[in-house]
């Protein structure tokens, strides 16, 4: 078959700084997704485009191209508005947990598709799937149904939204070439926009736990998805909060489970329910449904009755013992003094170590493994004092683990308590 | 089996802009040859490096890494010390087949491994092949034995020399990846070390024949390369000569055979024979034999004998009528005036199109296609005179050759005549 377009020519341009028009762009995609431009030629034109950059047009059909390459969702048949929310990923980031059933007590659907966990940062399935008995796979008609009934859905994506997406994204894991904002936004966008949500607010998180370590790049990403949803008729508010110490007490599957139903119960810890809080504002207001007392909805039980409702329709038993791990050792405060930080990246990497993570897609997850943290920034410790317990079924991943922990905790004298901050830093739309 | 480094490690570390350790560099290098880094990968380093340049010690290093990736040539057993000449590409370039035998002359040996041609550029091997009964192939102890008792091949290069280099080519060509200094002169020093000559002198050629389109590039080439093959102990010089216009009045295989047996004869179009003069003194310098009058042996029929000779021992019949083409087609001057300009890559072109090259290296290249000039740039044309001549066995090939070459000739008013200058413009060493 003739091609419209040769391969060299366009990763030439671009690595040249030529801007490609939208042909190019639609082509090398589509071409890519049949087979007829190879993957090292995709992986040049990747690593160009992270270097060199895209305009704000080249995104968009960028994106646009991605979406065009497989199906696309449609909710406009249900009796609701929906809203979903997108995090970019960070340690002990179970809000999705709490949110989704949180915002549809309030007539909104939530239809949250979601991704296993890779690397340090947790994935929502694999903590859901610490549930006894719960599954993550739903048929787009169960998953119809489970919106109009209960109103909330965590499920897999399926397999057919953006598949050049599904494909660009294994090749830029193993090239270098997942570190740019373009390829980052337009791989987020893509999916999100084929899913057919009518609103949209991202969680960008930003600092040593984050995929952006920046504020800048933080606010860079943020504003480029925000007009990739707009331009594409989605409601699409963000969120740049903080992701330099874990959310809340807990980073692993089933502890990150209790932790929601905690917060779900009208308690858990102050930065999970304000984090929870003001997204479920910010999903309610973007699908027209503002204004309302969120709050009250995890102390009067509302929310948490979602919850359940949510879980038993996929399978789930909400009243299970969620499962406890084998061993746990404990982590002691090296000096007396208040606790100045608590590094997000050092506890996902522990957690991820002691099984909660997985280094490889096809690795199986411990679902009790995990650290739990008994102080936060402010904190008052006293040398040999109890910060962290780590938890994992298979004991000779200690050692790796707290390895990873050595700097994580930052212990200052009487006089440097950090000052108390809202997680949320900045908000784009 | 496990491995030293990570391949998304190396790429990321070029990617943003930090310096490969040489570690680093031998190992990529060394498990892309044995597939243990993908195609993709390297594709994606490729680029970055492309972008993001190379220390001249990670030059050096990857030089190495590349050699080391086969067999090493070792000419230290003959009698007479050896020179080689490299040059980066040309339209009308012949050079090669005066030049070997006119140094054999003066008692230093010249091994000059080869390639073929793809694109507007010739390749040395399919114009000699354009030779009845010459074979391009010969095993090493032919090779050793007609080096001794000639004193000049040319033969194709074996694959065993920088099998790295090879396979990185292949991937640079499909994946826009060429056009890279550090990439370029590592791919043509890791050869031509490999291969053993104790002396190489480099043609650089620059202008729009040439690969590398300005006088900036073209000496940051050359440098490059001088100082891979001065730090490798290889005596190396660099010239950087004129490529705007073709060398000499051929561009064509059995075309160019002819032109250079004219210079062998004492005769030919003057820049052809100052460049093979000069470049045979370079390589006699750098070989230890400078200070001897070449030109004289151009003359006085010695190189002649030494062509002869040459040809002979690889099958080829010096005597034999070369093949001419079926059809033949004349560009006439479009207006009175002075040749102002003559295009090397227009004329590179058409030669290309008229069958005299290939566009992918299986394909076959006809022996008698090409573009014989009958003027030159500082020459009086009047409208409608003979301009060149186009040779093909395809008629149906003129067509596109004549687009070719529609604004190659450049005539002007009298008094606008170029001045004559020096084929050469400069030496690096």
């Amino acid at each position: 078959m003739s091609e419209a377009f040769d391969a060299v020519d366009v990763i030439s341009a671009k690595r040249d700084r030529r801007e490609l028009s939208d042909d190019e762009i639609r082509w090398v995609l589509d071409a890519y997704t049949r087979g007829a431009v190879a993957e090292e030629q995709m992986s040049a034109l990747a690593m160009a485009v992270l270097l060199n950059g895209m305009t704000r047009r080249e995104i968009a059909t960028w994106t646009a191209a991605m979406i065009a390459s497989g199906e696309r969702m449609d909710f406009s048949g249900l009796s609701r508005p929906t809203a979903d929310k997108h995090s970019t990923g960070g340690v002990g980031d179970k809000i999705t947990l709490p949110l989704a059933p949180l915002v549809a007590v309030f007539d909104v659907a939530v239809p949250q598709l979601s991704g296993r966990g890779l690397g340090h940062t947790g994935g929502t399935l694999d903590k859901l799937e610490s549930i006894p008995g719960w599954q993550a796979s739903l048929d787009n008609d169960a998953l119809m149904r489970q919106l109009e009934d209960v109103g909330a859905v965590v499920c897999a994506a399926g397999s057919g939204l953006a598949p050049a997406d599904k494909k660009l994204y294994a090749l830029r894991d193993v090239t270098g070439t997942v570190e740019s904002i373009p390829l980052i936004a337009s791989s987020i966008m893509s999916k999100k926009i084929a899913e057919g949500t009518g609103a949209l607010v991202l969680d960008v998180k930003v600092g040593s736990g984050a995929f952006m370590k920046t504020p800048e790049d933080a606010t860079e990403l943020a504003r480029t998805m925000v007009d990739l949803g707009t331009d594409a008729g989605v409601r699409t508010v963000a969120l740049i909060t903080d992701m330099s110490t874990p959310l809340g007490l807990t980073a692993g599957n089933a502890l990150e489970v209790r932790e929601s139903v905690e917060v779900l119960a009208g308690g858990g810890p102050e930065d999970v329910v304000e984090l929870t809080v003001r997204l479920a504002e910010e999903m309610l207001a973007a699908a027209g449904r503002g204004g309302q007392d969120v709050r009250a909805a995890l102390t009067d039980g509302r929310a948490m009755d979602v919850w359940r409702r949510m879980v038993a329709a996929q399978g789930g038993d909400p009243d299970a013992e969620l499962p406890t791990a084998r061993h746990t050792e404990e982590v002691l405060a090296p000096a007396d003094g208040v606790v100045t930080g608590l590094d997000a990246y050092a506890v996902g990497v522990a957690a991820w170590r002691l099984g909660a993570g997985r280094a490889r897609k096809e690795d199986p997850v411990q679902a009790a493994a995990g650290v739990e943290l008994h102080v936060r920034p402010g904190a008052t410790v006293r040398a040999g004092e109890r910060v962290m317990t780590l938890h994992t079924d298979t004991p000779e991943r200690f050692e790796r683990a707290k390895a990873a922990l050595a700097d994580a905790l930052a212990v200052g004298p009487e006089g440097s308590r950090p000052a108390a901050g809202s997680v949320v830093i900045d908000r784009i739309a």
